[in-house]
């Protein structure tokens, strides 16, 4: 716990509380870190949000809310919580702990966000903003337009043409739904195989789920 | 805008941002308050989020999540902007006035949340902790667990015992996507005839957005 105080460059006022984010609900303990996780969630939606408004001035809100969508998710926390090596520090089951849990994108994520909320529930936001945008800062030191537009379908179709030397294909399943407020249901095939499905407000965004899904599986 | 100053005893530095954050999409203007909403959707977030994390210290993450969203939606939203009279000062174009535009949730709750926006960058989250929390004490004067946990499914059965002396069916239409996440759609029936379908990740999931779409047609 003092080597994650010096790497965040912040001493805790309160232990108990910076013990509490870092307990994770297997412990059954009386008190764990969901209810930080649910604030520092919400703390780190804004800041990072505030970050690429002032640093994007001209982009639209579509295009901010896509670029904090891709920072601001599982994997992304995780790679937080592990530049301040957090998985050295969480506690968590014997259980889990077998189940190589210290190592779990959930756990780990969840916990930053955890850390986050408890620094901003006893600092303030000016403090959480400055640890945090200094972490950004050391972990996307280049955030541009492009890296944050991951757009799995080109992505995928790359690893496709490589892997198989075919592109996948997406098949419509099913429209759902009243006209004014329909869902599209897409099916991904690759060589004549399935290997997603998904569920989205338009053709395009059910393919970019699907994408994403097989993009996920052929990466593992 | 005068009035919508002194209702907030808020008086905007930046003249011109508060011009923006009243400014719908609709107007073909330069600016408009799209990126403004994208931020103070966000400072909303975590505001009403730590208002429900300190007023509940006994309530776990998931009803945290339940009472925000009750809380943070347009529905909500719009109460909020009508409340401080954004339908008097919002500017939207000659077509969605004649399309009474001016009373569309969607439109008053995006400029409430830009005015939120606006307030948070130019005076930091403080100042607009308190504006946010004065509304919310005088719009949810009783913000209680009951009120804040709306369960359509009891609800629907009352208003339809009340109105046809029957209860609501609930049918599973179908499962979707593989087993570790599936995701359940089924319809709601009233005297055979179907009021809404949706699709949620249990079937209680789907059964209450049932619940909810077929209350919102029955109350209107």
């Amino acid at each position: 716990m003092q080597n994650l105080q010096k790497i965040l460059n912040y001493h805790f006022k309160d232990q108990e509380l910076l013990l509490t984010a870092l307990t994770h609900k297997s412990c059954k303990n009386q008190v764990n870190n969901e209810r930080l996780e649910f604030l520092g969630d919400a703390v780190l939606d804004l800041l990072i949000g505030e970050f690429l408004y002032k640093k994007f001035p001209q982009k639209q809100e579509g295009d901010l809310s896509k670029m904090r969508a891709s920072l601001v998710n599982e994997q992304s926390f995780m790679n937080f919580a592990k530049a301040i090596k957090l998985d050295e520090c969480i506690l968590i089951s014997a259980n889990e702990e077998a189940n190589d849990g210290r190592k779990k994108a959930s756990i780990l994520s969840s916990a930053f966000e955890a850390i986050i909320g408890a620094i901003y529930l006893e600092s303030g936001l000016n403090v959480t903003k400055k640890i945090t945008y200094k972490l950004l800062e050391e972990l996307y030191p280049k955030i541009d337009i492009q890296s944050l537009f991951m757009d799995y379908k080109t992505a995928l179709q790359e690893v496709t043409q490589a892997k198989f030397g075919v592109t996948p294909d997406y098949i419509l399943l099913e429209e759902i739904g009243p006209d004014h407020k329909k869902q599209f249901k897409m099916a991904l095939h690759i060589q004549n195989q399935e290997y997603a499905q998904a569920i989205g407000t338009s053709k395009k965004d059910a393919q970019q789920k699907c994408a994403k899904i097989a993009y996920t599986k052929l990466m593992r």
